[in-house]
């Protein structure tokens, strides 16, 4: 089946004001437009200073992104940048609920990305070469990332609204670190015996932070974290306790 | 157009052996085949220690890997996995050549990615929960990966063989950083018009190795690395300097 939807770019340059003027297929979406989202309709005034005028541009990125997509216009995003541009752009497609396609091809896709993916699902595309123009190396990569985001768009724009079985069931989420594997899988095959969903997260680097961010957004009712400070009980009767306390009590949303 | 491929899941345990097993649409392939991809016909059999363990299948799924795209049999591969599993997966994606569709949904796509990715295009994909059965998290980021591989490797099965024009000229490799940016723009117009390609390399993180890796792949015959030592000639004077010598000598392969 095929499917078409209507692509835009956006100007988000803090430099030099790009004319506005549309290309074959698309539109164009000025910078005065993003900033009026953030500033207020007729402001298009940025700072001086590249620092102050590029975190601006970033805040008002990411309310043009947020109305387009509350409003139902919004299926995909993705970007395109440099260490600058990928810093500018990452806080606004991240802000876009997790499974609506966000990506960014970039030159620091290789190495610490921490702090442009957080805890979200944005993805990275490797620029390989600088985001300078097109050449032998650029047409494959932005040909390979176009490709990924119209996949990811023509699956969300196929999927069938098929109901979630346990979407009314209280979801669970708990941390797993490597050793503690078997007793969290144990835990697991219980709880789902009881019809119970269980999210687990690795309790190194952001694995704890996505599980308090899916708490934040609503996708989980309870946490189980293990304490490791207390050496002097058997971690399997914790965990067995554990699991008798939540099939004896009512769930507690925190 | 509606484009089908045979779909291989492919078994790189190293703990316990998965049977071999055929499911709807698509082809199982053990873990001893991969290994005696390696190994050789009829050996199969792992180190105890389990890093040994799991270099050694590492090593067997690029031989895999490398054979099967050697044959015209691999458009994309994609992985799934922790810590471990990315570790031991992408090193043999990272071998498949550039353009080629490699992704892995991954744990540790948000953190310090330049061990697994390095100078390739392999996408790591936030799995964002951790590789452990499907819930309602690990069901949106799976079809959203599997949707953008299918995208990317219908792109690839569609693409017509465009010849590209710039295919026979010498291609540059120049490292960009910040400051230099007008002046390698500069050096990049004057050498477009002339007709030859340049590819531009961020001087900071990886881009310097990638550029090397592009050398030692025959993408690039001439590279120009600004020198910052020499802080008493002027940079554009350099720049021109180095244009007057490109334009009235041969280029050298390296």
């Amino acid at each position: 089946m095929k499917l078409q939807v209507q692509v835009s770019i956006v100007d988000v340059s803090t430099t030099k004001k790009v004319p506005v003027q549309d290309f074959k297929d698309t539109t164009f979406i000025s910078r005065d437009t993003i900033l009026s989202c953030h500033l207020g309709v007729d402001q298009h005034e940025l700072p001086d200073d590249r620092g102050e005028a590029i975190a601006l541009m970033s805040k008002a990125l990411l309310s043009f992104l947020k109305k387009r997509y509350e409003s139902g216009n919004l299926v995909g995003a993705v970007g395109l940048g440099g260490s600058g541009g990928t810093a500018l752009i990452a806080p606004a497609l991240r802000s876009l609920p997790l499974g609506v396609p966000k990506l960014i091809v970039s030159t620091v896709a290789s190495g610490h990305t921490a702090p442009y993916v957080g805890t979200s699902d944005l993805v990275l595309f490797p620029s390989v070469v600088d985001i300078c123009g097109l050449n032998s190396v650029s047409r494959v990569i932005l040909s390979n990332a176009a490709a990924a985001v119209a996949g990811m768009v023509h699956g969300i724009l196929m999927e069938s609204n098929v109901s979630d079985e346990t979407a009314t069931k209280p979801t669970i989420g708990i941390t797993m670190f490597g050793v503690t594997t078997p007793c969290v899988n144990a835990v697991k095959e219980r709880l789902g015996k009881q019809g119970y969903e269980t999210l687990i997260f690795h309790a190194t680097g952001v694995g704890g932070k996505a599980m308090e961010e899916l708490v934040r957004e609503g996708f989980i009712q309870v946490t189980f974290s293990w304490n490791f400070d207390d050496k002097t009980q058997d971690l399997r009767q914790q965990c067995l306790f554990f699991v008798e306390f939540l099939m004896s009590h009512s769930f507690v949303c925190i």
